[in-house]
């Protein structure tokens, strides 16, 4: 393809994502595809020879599009806030455009230094002190397993040895059991072995982690004589933006040599952003790393999870290659970034947290956080205030949990409950008029309203409750049978 | 910034990048800037308040366009081809305008379900039989920790137990010297230590692993306790694309249990969608993994790391999480990419291979890659009748390695030659009019010309011939003495 096919190609594009972006609101939420919808819909074999770009734009619109849950809607409100905002997609065009190689400071110095400038412009604007350094990873789950390679490593000094199979400790990873999936899955693949990963006890009705019950197990491993080697800290846990005390977490595991302390603020880092939250990581400066997805509340489009750390020495020490293939003139001098995490190669990132925050700006993005804390607690106000509804747990930041009784079910039990929330929330699914997503939590189905997309206003959350009701009020009428979607669940929490 | 701004803004930038692209021969191919440049050009501050997007455009122009080494210029022959064809960046245009989110099939089943339509493709594309199944990672160095993973994890079975520390064999890895750094890396990562990663005798001429010695290396650990947990065999390796002999290690590694088998196909992938090169990897049918990397000659933007498996039961016991708020009734029907790899949220990468392959096409595909196999034949035809230049390793694809020796250097010995051939290249580079990356092997720096930019035609491999040949006198009249480039490496092989 010549520059000038491109160019012709490129500006239809844009017209047809600025259509797809202005419209977005007159489509259905969910999807309504069937699995293998899409794939049938695709030749089974390869083109052979040069198709049309039009074609390509007529399969966006009619094969892709209907294929896709629209998280960007106003009306989505499930998992969490994955804003792509338009600033910040110019900043992935400019660098899809460039086409940068970012396997060293010498193939792209500007692929470097500029991450350098924009995760430091992020530390200035969260609040951490100088001592941070940062990159950008693809995902928190990236992050944590990175955090926990550096842990493993840093505390049981494998490398140039006999590797993990020679250790004379089990080593231990502390978490609760609200802490993201990932977290456990880096720990497996990190090679702790599940039996070493000891979820701490949490507050019942706040869901933060216990920092006693993390003294004792920390004491009780020792005992044992197994090796305490990190603690991850959550600050806004998925299922209920649970907040971890980090400061009494860093003092229990600080009376300890050489425990790495992680924290995952992957949603709840954007909020950092306004001074009034941060009390929220009090502690933070006493962590060895930390993560927070700009690619989630802030705005800035996937993949952008920032990752940083206090000891960025400990994180090249264990992540460093050097092949001579790659030295230059300016080693030493420079960052080089394929020694800050897993992959070598990797994309003009930055361009998309740089476009975003000029074209945005720092205030205008605090003015939207605060316009979605706004909206979050009006609809908790709201919940409180129905004798038929609840809030199931703390509402520090965008996400409320909740449940809804109907008058006939009140006796039933928790059971008939969870029948009636994944009844009620699926009829709100199924009407392609908003989308949540329920998760479980202490044994009971919830409905999570995560708020925050960028173009959500309050009369789209006042929509939302107002569909939250008729949905409740007809699954309540519709009795107690377990629909088709609620069968699909087992009922235990994994 | 609204849906409009957007379309003014995008009209702009599509121009820029085409311009860029059409002008891109008139740069030099090196970057001129000194650590830190590009850096001190940036506020030290964050932007409180929104700028324009003409100011980014000019940056683009003035900061970080001459803060980069051009490598999709004609004249690039450094590292390898890390092609950003512009039909693929369409496609990753497509992607970010659509902002979806891959964190289950529910979130986005297009995401999911175009993946698997292009990974089938080039599965077929590439000669595979149905056996495998693909997905798209980052790069190369995450799907080898990935089968490397897969392969401690399987055959240790260390998951639902205590962890790594509680194995009673050390596992062992085997590849050569010659494949690439993160090989090591990942190892390390997975935790088998460095006194597990087994470098297998290479054949001096050709730096393909020797069969025999694997048997040999395999035996000696089992008779010692030690347990072979993987092999990783490279076709095309990094230094000289050379090729490891497939089909015999599989051979080797079959005759023992348990051995799971990775082959690291990063550069020379590509070459498998021409029936005549399919020889070079013959046999790996009877591995267990493969990964190979569009991103670099096929051409398809970064980040698009393609991995293949037999087992990918194997793979998703490794790899699969299921928290509640990720239920949906389509559970069991669908593929789940997140169990497929390391990151949880994904993006729709499979756009930019669906564009790429239907903007193209794959007989166009196989032209061009036809074409750079002839321009590498015919450099290194001209490289082989010059008296004073050597070609160093066999060429069986578009790399050609080359030591220039001049006459008053000849009973130098290695010592000068190398500092003869660092002072040549640096003259190259220097002049921005070519770029080529040195490397060390076996001992000795060589010069690496690695063919295949999408805009690379025979006159401009016939410039570069002109330009090594005049660098080359020129660096021989000028003396032994060292320049400050050369001074840079320790001469040591890392």
């Amino acid at each position: 393809m010549t520059p000038d096919e491109f160019r012709a190609a490129g500006h239809a594009l844009i017209d047809w994502i600025a259509d797809y972006r202005a419209t977005l609101e007159q489509r259905p939420v969910r999807t309504g595809v069937e699995p293998g919808d899409v794939l049938s819909r695709f030749p089974t074999v390869p083109p052979e020879d040069a198709g049309s770009f039009d074609e390509l734009l007529t399969a966006l619109e009619d094969r892709v599009v209907p294929g896709l849950t629209q998280i960007q809607h106003p009306m989505h409100y499930g998992w969490f806030p994955a804003n792509a905002a338009l600033a910040s997609v110019l900043g992935d065009i400019a660098s899809s455009g460039l086409g940068a190689l970012g396997i060293s400071w010498e193939s792209a110095p500007a692929l470097t230094e500029v991450e350098q400038v924009v995760c430091d412009w992020l530390r200035q604007l969260t609040g951490l002190s100088e001592e941070w350094s940062g990159t950008i990873h693809d995902t928190a789950s990236t992050s944590c397993l990175t955090a926990l390679l550096v842990a493993r490593e840093t505390a049981a000094r494998s490398y140039d040895d006999q590797g993990m199979a020679s250790l004379d400790r089990q080593p231990v990873v502390y978490c609760t059991s609200q802490a993201h999936s990932s977290v456990k899955k880096a720990a497996l693949l990190a090679g702790f072995g599940e039996a070493n990963v000891r979820l701490v006890d949490h507050d019942p009705s706040t869901f933060a982690m216990d920092p006693d019950d993390l003294a004792h197990r920390i004491d009780d491993d020792l005992a044992a004589g197994r090796h305490p080697v990190a603690v991850v800290a959550t600050v806004g846990t998925t299922g209920t933006t649970a907040i971890d005390p980090v400061g009494a977490i860093v003092d229990v595991a600080r009376r300890h040599d050489g425990i790495w302390i992680h924290v995952d603020a992957a949603m709840a880092g954007s909020a950092m952003i306004l001074p009034e939250c941060r009390h929220l990581w009090q502690g933070v400066e006493g962590a060895d790393s930390l993560t927070w997805n700009a690619h989630k509340w802030l705005g800035t489009i996937l993949d952008t999870s920032l990752f940083y750390t206090r000891r960025p020495d400990a994180l090249i020490q264990v992540m460093s290659t050097n092949p001579s293939y790659l030295w230059s003139k300016a080693d030493g001098q420079v960052v080089q970034y394929r020694d800050w995490g897993i992959p070598l190669g990797r994309r003009f990132r930055a361009l998309k947290l740089w476009f975003h925050l000029h074209l945005d700006g720092a205030d205008a993005l605090r003015a939207r956080l605060r316009r979605d804390l706004d909206n979050a607690r009006w609809l908790a106000r709201q919940v409180e205030a129905a004798s038929d509804w609840e809030v199931v747990a703390p509402v520090p930041l965008q996400t409320i949990c909740v449940v809804h009784h109907p008058d006939h079910n009140t006796v039933d039990g928790v059971e008939s409950t969870n029948a009636h929330t994944l009844r009620w929330v699926e009829r709100v699914n199924a009407s392609g008029r908003a989308y949540l997503t329920p998760t479980m939590i202490a044994g009971r189905w919830i409905a999570r309203v995560s708020i925050g997309v960028e173009t959500q206003e309050r009369h789209h959350v006042k929509r939302l409750w107002r569909l939250m009701c008729d949905a409740a009020q007809s699954a309540a009428a519709e009795g107690a049978v377990p629909d088709g979607h609620t069968s699909a669940f087992d009922g235990s929490e994994r």
